[in-house]
Protein backbone atom coordinates (compact mmCIF):
# COMPACT_ATOMS: atom_id res chain seq x y z
CA UNK A 1 0.00 0.00 0.00
CA UNK A 2 1.30 3.26 -1.02
CA UNK A 3 3.18 5.08 1.99
CA UNK A 4 1.25 8.51 2.65
CA UNK A 5 2.87 11.43 4.77
CA UNK A 6 0.40 11.28 7.33
CA UNK A 7 2.00 8.22 8.03
CA UNK A 8 5.69 9.00 7.22
CA UNK A 9 5.37 13.00 9.39
CA UNK A 10 7.29 15.42 8.68
CA UNK A 11 10.75 14.30 9.80
CA UNK A 12 10.21 10.87 8.57
CA UNK A 13 9.36 12.92 5.17
CA UNK A 14 13.02 14.59 5.30
CA UNK A 15 15.08 11.38 6.11
CA UNK A 16 13.43 9.90 2.99
CA UNK A 17 14.63 12.22 0.89
CA UNK A 18 17.95 13.35 2.98
CA UNK A 19 18.44 9.67 2.94
CA UNK A 20 17.79 9.40 -1.34
CA UNK A 21 20.25 11.98 -2.34
CA UNK A 22 17.19 14.42 -2.75
CA UNK A 23 17.75 17.50 -0.50
CA UNK A 24 20.26 18.44 2.25
CA UNK A 25 19.22 18.90 5.09
CA UNK A 26 15.55 20.34 5.42
CA UNK A 27 14.09 22.16 8.03
CA UNK A 28 15.80 24.47 10.75
CA UNK A 29 19.47 23.85 9.81
CA UNK A 30 20.98 26.35 7.76
CA UNK A 31 22.83 25.57 4.32
CA UNK A 32 26.38 26.77 3.69
CA UNK A 33 27.68 27.66 1.03
CA UNK A 34 31.07 29.26 1.11
CA UNK A 35 32.34 32.32 1.67
CA UNK A 36 30.63 32.77 5.72
CA UNK A 37 27.07 32.73 3.04
CA UNK A 38 24.29 31.38 4.77
CA UNK A 39 21.04 30.47 3.47
CA UNK A 40 17.57 29.02 5.25
CA UNK A 41 13.68 28.78 4.35
CA UNK A 42 10.81 28.17 6.36
CA UNK A 43 7.28 28.34 5.71
CA UNK A 44 4.56 29.17 7.73
CA UNK A 45 1.03 27.95 6.61
CA UNK A 46 -2.42 29.04 7.45
CA UNK A 47 -4.40 26.35 9.71
CA UNK A 48 -0.90 24.13 10.64
CA UNK A 49 1.43 27.62 12.14
CA UNK A 50 -1.29 30.22 12.39
CA UNK A 51 -4.95 30.63 12.56
CA UNK A 52 -6.08 33.88 11.08
CA UNK A 53 -8.58 34.30 14.12
CA UNK A 54 -5.29 33.73 16.11
CA UNK A 55 -2.82 35.46 14.41
CA UNK A 56 -3.01 39.40 13.13
CA UNK A 57 -1.08 40.02 9.17
CA UNK A 58 1.31 41.88 10.57
CA UNK A 59 2.16 39.22 13.57
CA UNK A 60 2.09 37.11 10.68
CA UNK A 61 4.30 38.62 8.51
CA UNK A 62 6.68 39.57 11.81
CA UNK A 63 6.78 35.67 12.91
CA UNK A 64 7.23 34.38 9.29
CA UNK A 65 10.49 36.54 9.12
CA UNK A 66 11.61 35.73 12.92
CA UNK A 67 11.42 32.13 12.78
CA UNK A 68 14.30 32.17 9.65
CA UNK A 69 16.05 35.15 11.19
CA UNK A 70 16.21 32.40 14.28
CA UNK A 71 17.85 30.22 12.27
CA UNK A 72 20.53 32.38 10.94
CA UNK A 73 20.86 33.86 14.69
CA UNK A 74 21.78 29.79 15.48
CA UNK A 75 24.41 29.78 12.11
CA UNK A 76 25.47 33.27 14.28
CA UNK A 77 25.18 35.36 10.81
CA UNK A 78 24.47 38.99 9.83
CA UNK A 79 21.47 38.45 8.41
CA UNK A 80 21.33 40.06 4.25
CA UNK A 81 17.63 39.74 2.78
CA UNK A 82 14.78 37.81 2.69
CA UNK A 83 12.68 36.39 -0.15
CA UNK A 84 8.86 35.65 0.48
CA UNK A 85 6.67 33.59 -1.61
CA UNK A 86 3.37 34.62 -0.36
CA UNK A 87 0.28 32.59 -1.48
CA UNK A 88 -2.74 33.79 -0.57
CA UNK A 89 -6.57 33.30 -1.90
CA UNK A 90 -7.64 36.17 -4.65
CA UNK A 91 -10.27 37.55 -2.21
CA UNK A 92 -7.81 38.32 0.24
CA UNK A 93 -8.01 41.91 0.59
CA UNK A 94 -4.73 44.09 -0.09
CA UNK A 95 -5.08 45.82 3.49
CA UNK A 96 -4.02 42.04 4.55
CA UNK A 97 -1.09 41.30 2.36
CA UNK A 98 0.49 45.13 2.67
CA UNK A 99 0.81 44.00 6.63
CA UNK A 100 1.52 40.88 6.13
CA UNK A 101 4.85 42.69 4.04
CA UNK A 102 5.03 45.31 7.10
CA UNK A 103 5.51 42.63 9.45
CA UNK A 104 7.74 40.86 7.49
CA UNK A 105 10.31 44.38 7.19
CA UNK A 106 10.11 44.79 10.70
CA UNK A 107 13.00 42.80 12.12
CA UNK A 108 14.81 45.31 9.37
CA UNK A 109 16.10 42.52 6.96
CA UNK A 110 15.25 44.00 3.47
CA UNK A 111 12.79 41.73 1.43
CA UNK A 112 14.86 41.49 -1.39
CA UNK A 113 12.24 39.41 -4.00
CA UNK A 114 10.16 36.61 -4.37
CA UNK A 115 6.79 35.70 -5.75
CA UNK A 116 2.76 35.56 -4.83
CA UNK A 117 0.59 33.25 -6.14
CA UNK A 118 -3.15 32.18 -5.73
CA UNK A 119 -4.20 29.62 -3.20
CA UNK A 120 -7.13 28.28 -1.34
CA UNK A 121 -5.30 29.13 1.93
CA UNK A 122 -2.27 31.93 2.75
CA UNK A 123 0.73 30.53 3.53
CA UNK A 124 4.11 32.55 3.94
CA UNK A 125 7.42 30.63 2.35
CA UNK A 126 10.39 32.46 3.91
CA UNK A 127 14.32 32.11 2.46
CA UNK A 128 16.57 33.97 4.35
CA UNK A 129 20.05 34.63 3.48
CA UNK A 130 22.81 36.25 5.63
CA UNK A 131 26.96 36.12 6.01
CA UNK A 132 28.20 34.26 9.38
CA UNK A 133 32.29 34.40 10.36
CA UNK A 134 31.58 31.12 12.08
CA UNK A 135 28.64 28.94 11.75
CA UNK A 136 28.76 26.23 15.08
CA UNK A 137 26.59 24.01 13.18
CA UNK A 138 24.99 20.70 15.40
CA UNK A 139 27.80 18.17 15.51
CA UNK A 140 31.07 19.60 17.32
CA UNK A 141 29.39 19.53 20.75
CA UNK A 142 31.92 17.78 23.46
CA UNK A 143 31.47 15.66 26.64
CA UNK A 144 31.67 17.59 29.43
CA UNK A 145 30.79 20.75 27.89
CA UNK A 146 27.64 22.44 29.18
CA UNK A 147 24.44 23.71 27.75
CA UNK A 148 23.59 27.42 27.76
CA UNK A 149 20.04 29.12 26.68
CA UNK A 150 19.68 32.72 25.54
CA UNK A 151 16.02 33.37 27.54
CA UNK A 152 12.75 31.71 29.47
CA UNK A 153 11.24 28.91 27.53
CA UNK A 154 7.37 28.19 27.88
CA UNK A 155 5.57 31.69 26.82
CA UNK A 156 4.83 30.95 22.76
CA UNK A 157 3.40 28.18 23.72
CA UNK A 158 1.78 29.12 26.72
CA UNK A 159 0.08 31.53 24.44
CA UNK A 160 -1.32 29.08 22.23
CA UNK A 161 -2.36 27.20 25.21
CA UNK A 162 -4.55 30.04 26.11
CA UNK A 163 -5.42 30.58 22.53
CA UNK A 164 -7.45 27.23 21.86
CA UNK A 165 -9.24 27.82 25.17
CA UNK A 166 -10.14 31.32 24.62
CA UNK A 167 -8.80 32.43 28.16
CA UNK A 168 -8.59 36.18 28.84
CA UNK A 169 -6.09 37.78 30.80
CA UNK A 170 -2.51 36.32 29.23
CA UNK A 171 -1.36 38.96 26.71
CA UNK A 172 1.81 38.72 27.38
CA UNK A 173 2.50 35.08 26.86
CA UNK A 174 0.13 35.35 23.67
CA UNK A 175 2.48 38.11 22.77
CA UNK A 176 5.26 35.43 22.86
CA UNK A 177 3.28 33.21 20.49
CA UNK A 178 2.77 35.56 17.64
CA UNK A 179 5.99 37.90 18.20
CA UNK A 180 8.87 35.26 18.29
CA UNK A 181 12.57 37.02 20.09
CA UNK A 182 15.19 37.67 17.24
CA UNK A 183 18.60 36.89 18.91
CA UNK A 184 20.92 37.59 16.13
CA UNK A 185 23.23 39.45 18.57
CA UNK A 186 22.84 36.39 21.30
CA UNK A 187 23.70 34.25 18.50
CA UNK A 188 26.90 35.92 17.26
CA UNK A 189 28.29 36.40 20.45
CA UNK A 190 27.85 32.58 20.97
CA UNK A 191 28.64 31.46 17.75
CA UNK A 192 32.51 32.72 18.67
CA UNK A 193 32.80 30.25 21.33
CA UNK A 194 30.11 27.76 20.64
CA UNK A 195 30.75 23.79 20.15
CA UNK A 196 27.47 23.23 18.41
CA UNK A 197 23.93 25.98 18.62
CA UNK A 198 20.60 25.41 17.60
CA UNK A 199 17.60 27.45 18.13
CA UNK A 200 14.28 26.34 19.81
CA UNK A 201 11.71 25.34 17.66
CA UNK A 202 10.42 22.33 17.52
CA UNK A 203 10.91 21.55 21.25
CA UNK A 204 13.48 21.50 24.37
CA UNK A 205 14.25 17.65 23.89
CA UNK A 206 13.93 17.62 20.05
CA UNK A 207 16.09 20.53 19.10
CA UNK A 208 18.68 18.98 22.40
CA UNK A 209 18.40 15.49 20.20
CA UNK A 210 19.49 17.14 17.34
CA UNK A 211 22.88 18.25 19.03
CA UNK A 212 22.78 15.14 20.37
CA UNK A 213 22.66 13.05 17.59
CA UNK A 214 25.06 14.97 15.32
CA UNK A 215 28.34 15.64 17.51
CA UNK A 216 27.88 11.68 18.82
CA UNK A 217 27.26 12.61 22.17
CA UNK A 218 24.86 12.58 25.16
CA UNK A 219 23.04 15.53 26.47
CA UNK A 220 21.05 16.23 29.65
CA UNK A 221 19.35 18.94 30.61
CA UNK A 222 17.92 19.49 34.34
CA UNK A 223 14.17 20.66 34.26
CA UNK A 224 14.93 22.63 37.50
CA UNK A 225 17.46 24.86 36.03
CA UNK A 226 15.76 25.33 32.58
CA UNK A 227 14.18 29.24 32.69
CA UNK A 228 10.52 29.35 32.43
CA UNK A 229 8.24 32.18 32.08
CA UNK A 230 6.90 32.92 35.48
CA UNK A 231 3.23 33.26 34.11
CA UNK A 232 3.29 29.55 32.99
CA UNK A 233 2.96 28.15 36.27
CA UNK A 234 -0.55 29.87 36.33
CA UNK A 235 -1.70 27.35 33.65
CA UNK A 236 -2.25 23.88 34.22
CA UNK A 237 -0.04 22.37 31.49
CA UNK A 238 3.00 21.61 33.26
CA UNK A 239 4.99 20.60 30.31
CA UNK A 240 4.44 23.72 28.25
CA UNK A 241 8.17 24.77 28.23
CA UNK A 242 9.05 22.09 26.80
CA UNK A 243 6.81 22.13 23.58
CA UNK A 244 8.90 24.49 21.00
CA UNK A 245 8.44 27.80 19.55
CA UNK A 246 10.56 29.88 22.09
CA UNK A 247 12.99 30.59 19.44
CA UNK A 248 15.72 31.31 21.70
CA UNK A 249 19.34 29.13 21.23
CA UNK A 250 20.22 26.45 23.09
CA UNK A 251 24.47 26.33 22.59
CA UNK A 252 27.63 23.66 23.64
CA UNK A 253 29.99 25.17 24.95
CA UNK A 254 33.21 24.93 27.20
CA UNK A 255 32.17 26.09 31.15
CA UNK A 256 34.40 28.36 31.31
CA UNK A 257 33.35 30.24 27.79
CA UNK A 258 29.47 29.88 29.40
CA UNK A 259 30.50 31.06 32.50
CA UNK A 260 31.98 34.81 30.71
CA UNK A 261 28.46 34.74 28.64
CA UNK A 262 26.05 35.24 31.22
CA UNK A 263 23.73 32.91 30.66
CA UNK A 264 21.97 30.19 31.98
CA UNK A 265 23.71 26.87 32.44
CA UNK A 266 20.58 23.94 32.00
CA UNK A 267 22.95 20.85 31.08
CA UNK A 268 25.07 19.22 29.83
CA UNK A 269 26.78 16.68 27.48
CA UNK A 270 28.56 13.96 28.15
CA UNK A 271 29.32 10.35 26.49
CA UNK A 272 26.61 8.39 24.85
CA UNK A 273 23.59 9.47 22.84
CA UNK A 274 20.04 10.73 22.71
CA UNK A 275 19.01 13.77 24.76
CA UNK A 276 16.80 13.72 28.22
CA UNK A 277 15.15 15.90 30.82
CA UNK A 278 16.19 14.76 34.38
CA UNK A 279 14.31 16.20 37.26
CA UNK A 280 15.95 15.28 40.52
CA UNK A 281 18.26 12.73 38.80
CA UNK A 282 14.85 10.83 37.31
CA UNK A 283 14.34 10.83 33.66
CA UNK A 284 11.24 13.27 32.54
CA UNK A 285 8.53 13.04 29.76
CA UNK A 286 8.29 15.55 27.15
CA UNK A 287 7.04 15.95 23.72
CA UNK A 288 7.36 18.03 20.48
CA UNK A 289 5.32 18.82 17.37
CA UNK A 290 5.46 17.40 14.04
CA UNK A 291 3.72 18.32 11.06
CA UNK A 292 1.53 16.07 8.46
CA UNK A 293 0.48 14.28 11.47
CA UNK A 294 -1.85 16.25 13.84
CA UNK A 295 -2.18 19.76 14.87
CA UNK A 296 -4.82 21.18 12.79
CA UNK A 297 -3.47 19.95 9.33
CA UNK B 1 -14.95 48.83 -0.52
CA UNK B 2 -11.70 46.73 0.69
CA UNK B 3 -9.67 46.06 -2.14
CA UNK B 4 -9.30 42.31 -3.19
CA UNK B 5 -6.04 40.68 -4.92
CA UNK B 6 -8.30 39.46 -7.69
CA UNK B 7 -9.09 43.47 -8.61
CA UNK B 8 -5.81 44.15 -8.51
CA UNK B 9 -4.11 41.52 -10.05
CA UNK B 10 -0.51 39.95 -9.66
CA UNK B 11 1.47 42.83 -10.90
CA UNK B 12 -1.09 45.24 -9.40
CA UNK B 13 0.14 44.07 -6.21
CA UNK B 14 4.16 43.79 -7.36
CA UNK B 15 3.47 47.49 -7.70
CA UNK B 16 1.94 47.92 -4.40
CA UNK B 17 4.50 46.34 -2.54
CA UNK B 18 7.25 48.37 -4.41
CA UNK B 19 6.02 51.52 -4.39
CA UNK B 20 5.59 51.52 -0.36
CA UNK B 21 9.34 50.14 -0.25
CA UNK B 22 7.41 47.17 1.27
CA UNK B 23 9.77 44.52 -1.37
CA UNK B 24 12.25 44.63 -3.76
CA UNK B 25 11.42 43.54 -7.58
CA UNK B 26 9.52 40.55 -6.82
CA UNK B 27 8.74 37.95 -9.51
CA UNK B 28 11.07 37.11 -12.14
CA UNK B 29 13.98 39.21 -11.49
CA UNK B 30 17.13 38.69 -9.22
CA UNK B 31 18.21 40.71 -6.36
CA UNK B 32 21.97 40.99 -7.04
CA UNK B 33 23.18 40.89 -3.24
CA UNK B 34 26.79 42.16 -3.67
CA UNK B 35 29.74 39.91 -4.42
CA UNK B 36 28.33 38.49 -7.66
CA UNK B 37 25.95 37.01 -5.45
CA UNK B 38 22.57 36.53 -7.25
CA UNK B 39 19.18 35.24 -5.85
CA UNK B 40 15.32 34.68 -7.30
CA UNK B 41 12.11 32.81 -5.85
CA UNK B 42 9.53 31.74 -7.48
CA UNK B 43 6.86 29.17 -7.04
CA UNK B 44 4.48 26.61 -8.92
CA UNK B 45 1.06 26.39 -6.84
CA UNK B 46 -1.39 23.58 -8.37
CA UNK B 47 -4.91 24.61 -10.14
CA UNK B 48 -2.54 28.06 -11.23
CA UNK B 49 0.75 26.94 -12.48
CA UNK B 50 0.00 23.01 -12.86
CA UNK B 51 -2.48 20.59 -12.72
CA UNK B 52 -1.51 17.40 -11.50
CA UNK B 53 -3.43 15.49 -14.81
CA UNK B 54 -1.52 17.33 -17.08
CA UNK B 55 1.73 17.61 -15.54
CA UNK B 56 3.35 14.68 -13.68
CA UNK B 57 4.71 14.92 -10.04
CA UNK B 58 8.88 14.49 -11.35
CA UNK B 59 8.04 17.02 -14.36
CA UNK B 60 6.63 19.46 -11.76
CA UNK B 61 9.86 18.99 -9.74
CA UNK B 62 11.96 19.60 -13.23
CA UNK B 63 9.62 22.57 -13.98
CA UNK B 64 10.24 24.44 -10.50
CA UNK B 65 13.63 24.56 -10.91
CA UNK B 66 14.01 24.95 -14.27
CA UNK B 67 11.53 28.40 -13.84
CA UNK B 68 13.94 29.45 -10.91
CA UNK B 69 17.32 28.82 -13.19
CA UNK B 70 15.85 30.16 -16.22
CA UNK B 71 15.76 33.74 -14.10
CA UNK B 72 19.71 33.18 -12.60
CA UNK B 73 20.56 32.36 -16.42
CA UNK B 74 18.81 35.94 -17.23
CA UNK B 75 21.07 37.46 -14.96
CA UNK B 76 24.45 35.37 -16.73
CA UNK B 77 24.15 33.58 -13.40
CA UNK B 78 25.93 30.17 -12.42
CA UNK B 79 23.59 28.48 -9.64
CA UNK B 80 24.94 27.06 -6.74
CA UNK B 81 22.14 25.83 -4.22
CA UNK B 82 18.38 25.49 -4.56
CA UNK B 83 16.03 26.22 -1.37
CA UNK B 84 12.56 24.39 -1.65
CA UNK B 85 9.34 24.94 0.20
CA UNK B 86 6.86 22.45 -1.01
CA UNK B 87 3.37 22.30 0.40
CA UNK B 88 1.29 19.25 0.22
CA UNK B 89 -1.62 17.65 1.45
CA UNK B 90 -1.22 15.09 4.46
CA UNK B 91 -3.17 12.16 2.38
CA UNK B 92 -0.63 12.76 -0.63
CA UNK B 93 1.77 9.23 -1.04
CA UNK B 94 5.74 9.64 -0.33
CA UNK B 95 6.48 8.01 -4.21
CA UNK B 96 4.90 11.71 -5.40
CA UNK B 97 7.31 13.88 -3.32
CA UNK B 98 9.87 11.66 -4.02
CA UNK B 99 9.18 12.58 -7.65
CA UNK B 100 8.90 15.91 -7.17
CA UNK B 101 12.72 16.19 -5.52
CA UNK B 102 13.55 14.07 -8.26
CA UNK B 103 12.67 16.96 -10.65
CA UNK B 104 14.06 19.22 -8.61
CA UNK B 105 17.50 17.66 -8.73
CA UNK B 106 17.57 16.80 -12.71
CA UNK B 107 19.30 20.13 -13.78
CA UNK B 108 22.21 19.04 -11.40
CA UNK B 109 21.97 21.92 -9.07
CA UNK B 110 21.37 20.40 -5.36
CA UNK B 111 18.74 20.60 -3.53
CA UNK B 112 20.20 22.69 -0.25
CA UNK B 113 17.74 23.23 2.41
CA UNK B 114 13.91 24.21 2.26
CA UNK B 115 10.97 23.19 4.44
CA UNK B 116 8.05 21.27 3.85
CA UNK B 117 4.45 22.50 5.02
CA UNK B 118 0.42 20.46 4.96
CA UNK B 119 -1.33 22.15 3.16
CA UNK B 120 -4.96 21.49 0.91
CA UNK B 121 -3.12 21.55 -2.54
CA UNK B 122 0.38 21.14 -3.78
CA UNK B 123 2.63 24.09 -4.42
CA UNK B 124 6.44 24.37 -4.94
CA UNK B 125 8.44 27.42 -3.84
CA UNK B 126 11.49 27.54 -5.17
CA UNK B 127 14.73 30.17 -3.93
CA UNK B 128 17.40 29.53 -6.45
CA UNK B 129 21.33 31.45 -5.43
CA UNK B 130 23.61 31.78 -8.03
CA UNK B 131 26.92 33.69 -8.88
CA UNK B 132 27.14 36.14 -11.75
CA UNK B 133 30.40 37.69 -12.73
CA UNK B 134 27.71 40.44 -14.61
CA UNK B 135 24.72 40.74 -14.13
CA UNK B 136 23.36 42.62 -17.32
CA UNK B 137 19.52 43.77 -15.51
CA UNK B 138 16.61 45.39 -17.42
CA UNK B 139 17.56 48.74 -17.82
CA UNK B 140 20.97 48.94 -19.91
CA UNK B 141 19.59 49.03 -23.35
CA UNK B 142 19.68 51.60 -25.78
CA UNK B 143 18.21 53.09 -28.87
CA UNK B 144 20.14 51.29 -32.07
CA UNK B 145 20.08 47.96 -30.03
CA UNK B 146 18.62 44.85 -31.18
CA UNK B 147 16.98 42.04 -29.67
CA UNK B 148 18.01 38.57 -30.01
CA UNK B 149 16.09 35.15 -28.93
CA UNK B 150 17.65 32.18 -27.56
CA UNK B 151 15.10 29.77 -29.39
CA UNK B 152 11.63 29.20 -31.28
CA UNK B 153 8.73 30.52 -28.85
CA UNK B 154 5.03 29.27 -28.85
CA UNK B 155 5.89 25.40 -27.86
CA UNK B 156 4.91 25.68 -24.31
CA UNK B 157 1.72 27.48 -24.43
CA UNK B 158 1.00 25.52 -27.56
CA UNK B 159 1.39 22.96 -25.14
CA UNK B 160 -1.23 23.90 -22.75
CA UNK B 161 -3.34 24.77 -25.32
CA UNK B 162 -3.49 21.07 -26.32
CA UNK B 163 -3.57 19.74 -22.57
CA UNK B 164 -6.40 22.16 -22.28
CA UNK B 165 -8.42 20.56 -25.67
CA UNK B 166 -7.75 16.86 -24.89
CA UNK B 167 -5.89 16.43 -28.63
CA UNK B 168 -3.45 13.89 -29.10
CA UNK B 169 -0.35 13.48 -31.34
CA UNK B 170 1.31 16.88 -30.22
CA UNK B 171 3.65 15.31 -27.28
CA UNK B 172 6.75 17.92 -28.43
CA UNK B 173 4.27 20.26 -28.09
CA UNK B 174 3.17 19.06 -24.41
CA UNK B 175 6.92 18.20 -23.36
CA UNK B 176 7.52 21.89 -23.16
CA UNK B 177 4.67 23.23 -21.31
CA UNK B 178 6.11 20.56 -18.45
CA UNK B 179 10.12 21.03 -19.34
CA UNK B 180 11.40 24.69 -20.14
CA UNK B 181 14.40 24.56 -21.71
CA UNK B 182 17.85 25.45 -19.43
CA UNK B 183 19.56 28.26 -21.22
CA UNK B 184 22.60 28.57 -18.41
CA UNK B 185 25.29 28.48 -20.46
CA UNK B 186 23.35 30.74 -23.33
CA UNK B 187 22.69 33.55 -20.49
CA UNK B 188 26.53 33.45 -18.95
CA UNK B 189 27.66 33.81 -23.01
CA UNK B 190 25.56 37.02 -23.37
CA UNK B 191 25.77 38.24 -19.92
CA UNK B 192 29.30 39.75 -21.23
CA UNK B 193 27.98 41.72 -23.68
CA UNK B 194 24.10 42.27 -24.06
CA UNK B 195 22.98 45.89 -22.71
CA UNK B 196 19.49 44.14 -20.98
CA UNK B 197 18.49 40.50 -20.23
CA UNK B 198 15.19 38.72 -19.23
CA UNK B 199 13.38 35.55 -20.10
CA UNK B 200 10.33 34.92 -21.09
CA UNK B 201 8.08 34.01 -18.82
CA UNK B 202 5.11 35.92 -18.96
CA UNK B 203 4.74 36.62 -22.46
CA UNK B 204 7.01 38.47 -24.98
CA UNK B 205 5.55 41.79 -25.11
CA UNK B 206 5.07 42.28 -21.77
CA UNK B 207 8.66 40.49 -20.96
CA UNK B 208 10.24 43.12 -23.45
CA UNK B 209 8.09 45.70 -22.02
CA UNK B 210 10.45 45.42 -18.98
CA UNK B 211 13.09 45.87 -20.83
CA UNK B 212 11.66 48.92 -22.37
CA UNK B 213 9.68 50.43 -18.99
CA UNK B 214 13.64 49.82 -17.28
CA UNK B 215 15.47 51.02 -20.11
CA UNK B 216 13.42 54.15 -20.76
CA UNK B 217 13.47 53.14 -24.69
CA UNK B 218 10.49 51.92 -27.09
CA UNK B 219 11.00 48.09 -27.98
CA UNK B 220 9.71 46.99 -31.40
CA UNK B 221 9.89 43.32 -32.11
CA UNK B 222 8.59 41.91 -35.82
CA UNK B 223 6.16 39.14 -35.83
CA UNK B 224 8.40 37.89 -38.87
CA UNK B 225 11.56 37.31 -37.30
CA UNK B 226 10.18 35.73 -34.17
CA UNK B 227 11.20 31.80 -34.56
CA UNK B 228 8.60 30.22 -33.83
CA UNK B 229 7.97 26.47 -33.35
CA UNK B 230 7.33 24.74 -36.41
CA UNK B 231 4.10 22.30 -34.75
CA UNK B 232 2.21 25.86 -33.69
CA UNK B 233 1.03 26.37 -37.23
CA UNK B 234 -1.05 23.29 -37.31
CA UNK B 235 -2.97 24.64 -34.71
CA UNK B 236 -5.89 27.31 -34.90
CA UNK B 237 -4.40 29.79 -32.00
CA UNK B 238 -2.29 32.20 -34.16
CA UNK B 239 -0.57 34.01 -30.92
CA UNK B 240 0.48 30.75 -29.26
CA UNK B 241 4.16 32.31 -29.23
CA UNK B 242 3.21 35.54 -27.20
CA UNK B 243 1.60 33.78 -24.85
CA UNK B 244 5.00 33.05 -22.24
CA UNK B 245 6.18 30.09 -20.65
CA UNK B 246 8.86 29.62 -23.22
CA UNK B 247 11.59 30.15 -20.87
CA UNK B 248 14.20 31.70 -23.68
CA UNK B 249 16.05 34.56 -23.00
CA UNK B 250 15.27 38.03 -24.87
CA UNK B 251 18.77 40.21 -25.06
CA UNK B 252 19.45 43.77 -25.91
CA UNK B 253 22.84 44.45 -27.24
CA UNK B 254 24.74 46.10 -30.13
CA UNK B 255 24.13 44.52 -33.69
CA UNK B 256 27.89 43.92 -33.79
CA UNK B 257 27.44 41.60 -30.73
CA UNK B 258 24.59 39.92 -32.17
CA UNK B 259 26.51 38.97 -35.12
CA UNK B 260 28.93 37.37 -33.27
CA UNK B 261 26.39 35.28 -30.93
CA UNK B 262 24.35 33.67 -34.17
CA UNK B 263 21.20 34.27 -32.38
CA UNK B 264 17.65 35.33 -34.49
CA UNK B 265 17.81 38.97 -34.20
CA UNK B 266 13.84 40.17 -33.49
CA UNK B 267 13.76 43.51 -32.98
CA UNK B 268 15.34 46.70 -31.76
CA UNK B 269 15.22 49.29 -29.11
CA UNK B 270 14.41 52.85 -30.39
CA UNK B 271 13.80 56.47 -28.61
CA UNK B 272 10.42 56.28 -27.02
CA UNK B 273 8.70 54.30 -24.78
CA UNK B 274 6.54 50.37 -24.56
CA UNK B 275 7.16 47.48 -26.30
CA UNK B 276 5.50 46.72 -29.10
CA UNK B 277 4.91 44.10 -32.05
CA UNK B 278 4.68 45.00 -35.35
CA UNK B 279 3.28 42.60 -38.64
CA UNK B 280 4.48 44.48 -41.82
CA UNK B 281 4.93 47.48 -40.06
CA UNK B 282 1.40 47.83 -38.06
CA UNK B 283 0.75 47.02 -34.75
CA UNK B 284 -0.08 43.52 -33.48
CA UNK B 285 -2.35 42.51 -31.10
CA UNK B 286 -1.15 40.03 -28.15
CA UNK B 287 -1.67 39.14 -24.85
CA UNK B 288 -0.33 37.82 -21.50
CA UNK B 289 -0.50 36.24 -18.34
CA UNK B 290 -1.68 38.13 -14.80
CA UNK B 291 -2.47 35.76 -11.94
CA UNK B 292 -5.15 36.38 -9.21
CA UNK B 293 -7.43 37.40 -12.25
CA UNK B 294 -8.16 34.61 -14.23
CA UNK B 295 -6.56 31.07 -15.00
CA UNK B 296 -7.36 28.36 -12.94
CA UNK B 297 -7.13 30.12 -9.90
Amino acid sequence: MALLLRELGERGLLRELESRGLAGPIGDDVAVLGDGLVVTADALAEDVHFRRGWTGWRDLGYKAAAVNLSDLAAAGAEPTALFVVLSAPADLELAAVLEVYSGLNEPGVPVRGGDTVAAESVSVAVTAVGNSERVPGRGGALPGDVLVVTGPLGAAAAGLWVLERGLTGFEELVAAHRRPPLRLAEGKRLAAVAHAMVDLSDGLVIDAGHIADQSSCAVEIDVELVPKHPRITELTDESLWTRGEDYELLAALTAAAADAMDLPVIGRCLPGSGARLLLGGEPYEARGFEHFSGCGS
